[in-house]
């Protein structure tokens, strides 16, 4: 079990050449997705060095251009390199009309199957499912619609004990699948052996939480309640603590109030406003109520792995 | 009489971290435009310190991704900048729905007066005028509607000779705006004073040509004849000649005999197809008929003055 995160843009608004606007690329149990899409998103793939190809679902939390302005480049850029494998793409409805629009006009259209699963519900929902993943909605609370995203891999099977196994000639390589499955053992004499005495747990799954934009709201804490990793923006310092109320936006505190009362294991930070300079006052003001946080950066790496 | 043209972006289709979508920044005679705007032109014009509130129109030459997929990224960064100034944009039909569908979406405004000018005319037109530049279509020949841009710096006024009007004591300076309207003064007697022996030609107007996508397309000749900079698209060499016609683009080769055919006095070469990593190639096989030409890059800036 394992999970890889890279910060391809962290800042809010406005894109500079420092400062990139949200995406991430998610790469957990094997699966490879991309999180929003700032304009210049593919630079950044291109950047670090991510295969563009891994990508077959993108995830856009709400259609506010700093999170979304990328995508249309990105889709053109698949296309243009003559992409086979089809494309997924959830995001607020209307997300569909941008784009199609846009290939309208352009008279063009894509190399490869383009499917839109346009979002509208307020509640979470589960919107993707595969053999080792399955995503989540983390409906928020921003000045339009607009959702996180949980990350969730799905649990390997049980291990089987060998040492223990061999004991007991009567369980043939036909019954490990069941064993693996947590299914006890009966004997021909109708004695139960525990499937606890055959194998041992898998390792546990790892969850991943993306969380912006949004207002302090803590409808979101059952949903995200003890990730192994937290995104949470922080747009403001308490000290813009109104300015975040007016905007739907957050303060480092709020993010760090967030991951607490969530137990989430550790929480990153982001989505910055161009007004700070000092993006360690962030992670200061966040550390005086949750310790395991960190900032993110452009280009950062976040690795968990679970054996 | 001056004319600056900074290179933004000079590359076909997708952006690359060394090669940037078509954008170009042009400063004529006091007047600043926009011209394209490929995908991360707004951190273009960050890095290269260009200001942003300078730019007052902004002209799209057709609705292909590389060269417009920037535009509402800038337009939105505008509006976080709180710009208050108008902003005129010359474009295909088209742009302006799909810049409009992206802002209702996002349920966003911008802060300032937004003008779409949207052009379908298939002949050459006046499209944009003030005291100072002109500004007529080239239409070009490409696989969607596109046009190119001829601006025109309009003259100055005559400058006075003041060494032989201060021999005409009866010349006062309530004549001098007639004088440099180029008129002739008429004595008291009769007499008339030539205007060309009171006055000295103002400087010649200088004129800039953009012509991005087309296909060798002579029609564009007489609308560029003798302009001081033609930029004209060179996507291809010769060796890819047929892939050129296909795709509706030209070679450096066809660029040159454009710029030949209609005796400019310098040809830029730009949006070169990444498939070329030697672009000196193309400066060799332009130069084979065409002697004052140069290479565009991302960066680089082209000045023209007259006096």
């Amino acid at each position: 079990m394992s999970l890889k995160l890279t910060i391809l843009g962290c800042h809010s608004a406005t894109p500079r050449s420092f400062a990139h606007p949200t995406s991430q690329y998610l790469e957990i149990n094997n699966n490879t997705f991309l999180i929003d899409c700032g304009e210049g998103t593919q630079s950044q793939l291109r950047k670090y060095k991510l295969k563009f190809s891994k990508i077959k679902t993108i995830f856009i939390s709400h259609l506010h251009g700093d999170h979304f302005f990328g995508l249309i480049g990105l889709i053109s850029t698949f296309s243009l390199l003559n992409r086979q494998t089809e494309l997924h793409i959830y995001g607020p409805k209307g997300i569909k009309e941008i784009i199609d629009l846009q290939f309208k006009l352009s008279k063009s259209g894509v190399s490869f199957p383009l499917h839109f699963h346009e979002l509208v519900s307020k509640e979470s929902e589960l919107i993707y499912e595969d053999s080792k993943v399955t995503v989540y909605t983390v409906p928020l609370s921003h000045r339009i619609y607009t959702n996180g995203f949980l990350f969730k891999e799905k649990p390997k099977e049980r291990k089987l004990r060998m040492e223990v196994i061999s004991k007991f000639p009567e369980i043939e390589i036909c019954d490990y699948q069941n064993l693996k499955n947590g299914k006890d053992f009966i004997r021909s004499n109708g004695e139960i052996i525990s499937n606890d005495e055959l194998t041992l747990p898998p390792p546990p799954v790892l969850k991943y939480a993306f969380c912006s934009d949004t207002n302090y709201f803590e409808d979101i804490i059952p949903i995200i309640k003890k990730v192994d990793l937290l995104y949470h923006e922080s747009t403001f310092l308490e000290d813009k603590k109104e300015l975040a109320k007016k905007t739907k936006h957050s303060t480092a505190l709020q993010a760090a109030t967030i991951a607490k009362k969530g137990k989430v294991k550790k929480l990153i930070l982001g989505h910055y406003s161009s007004r700070y300079k000092d993006f360690n006052l962030f992670l200061q003001e966040a550390k005086s109520i949750f310790d395991n946080v960190e900032l993110s950066e452009t280009g950062k790496v976040f690795s968990i792995v679970n054996t």
